[in-house]
């Protein structure tokens, strides 16, 4: 949005400074936000080579003006079949996925698509690192899951037809990322240690 | 779409077996679309995860109607900065684009932007398997270029201030890959038979 006077715009950055100098908190970014500022400075430091996957986007209509840039009319949003972000560590393939829930004691399954579940799944079998990045929003809390112990909780869950994960699982078997700075989400740290 | 009666989605079928049958050509067929069958092969063969990664768009308008799904109306295309494919194999991280030109000598060097060449030697100076595969569609040739190689040829192209590789140098430097069937662009035989 424009404000013509940028009153409110100033007051919104004004507020958010304010916050983050008190607090350090995360808030108002999303977790991919956090993601993708991490993932560059990781790339800039020569660490990692770590991408976010585009949205994957059902282009129907595309417009061809003389002279400028092409221009999507009409297009849908498509169901994703692999993960959110992948990349190189270490030499080691890496493969993992983000999601936020505003829940505060449940991650809702519905969230992870099967098509997902098996993707991860594939990866682990070809030597992949593979894992799951779930940020509690309302808790502020972010939590490192391995890949197999996801695809285990969700096994577990269907088993006894619940349809979420309790935040107790995490807590036990998850890790927490603690929000630092300037690598907003330092996942590598927690790659670190279990497989390096 | 559906045919209720199955007529045209039959007769569709049967036109495309017909051509299979009589050329093997891969006329009709991007290389992209010759990639992706490829890689869907690879991944129901559970010899390699690899895909494609869907093009990046800048959404600028998007309308939520009443139980429908999200129509994006307003978007544009973004410029790569990476390359198009990357996955798994062997357990070692796969990284590749892919390139058509109709140009029956040469390779313009304005099909590869500079961001794409520095994710290449990022992703080579990690580890990971970086190449092109280059289709020049006149021709109906396809070549694979190992990253390093491609990297060189640029350099060498930009030190005497030409604008595209001729192909005598894919032809020295780079390695055909045969037309086959049901794989129609099996790169990971090459890859095989120079890394593994």
């Amino acid at each position: 949005m424009n404000y013509p006077n940028g009153t409110k715009a100033k007051q919104k950055l004004s507020n958010k400074n304010a916050k983050q100098k008190v607090s350090y908190s995360n808030r108002g970014m999303t977790l991919e936000e956090d993601i993708n500022i991490t993932n560059e400075i990781y790339l800039n430091e020569n660490k990692a080579v770590i991408h976010k996957k585009p949205t994957p986007i059902q282009i129907v209509d595309v417009y061809y003006p003389k002279r400028s840039a092409a221009v999507i009319k009409e297009a849908y949003f498509k169901a994703k079949s692999t993960t959110d972000f992948n990349g190189i560590y270490q030499g080691r393939y890496i493969d993992f996925e983000a999601k936020e829930t505003k829940n505060k004691t449940r991650f809702p399954l519905a969230n992870i698509h099967s098509h997902q579940i098996e993707h991860m799944s594939a990866i682990l079998k070809h030597g992949g690192l593979c894992f799951a990045i779930i940020r509690f929003t309302t808790l502020d809390s972010t939590y490192f899951l391995e890949g197999q112990t996801l695809i285990n909780l969700i096994e577990k869950c269907k088993s006894i037809k619940q349809k979420s994960i309790h935040i107790d699982d995490f807590n036990s078997q998850g890790y927490l990322i603690p929000f630092t700075y300037p690598k907003r989400i330092d996942y590598l740290k927690i790659v670190d240690q279990l497989y390096f």
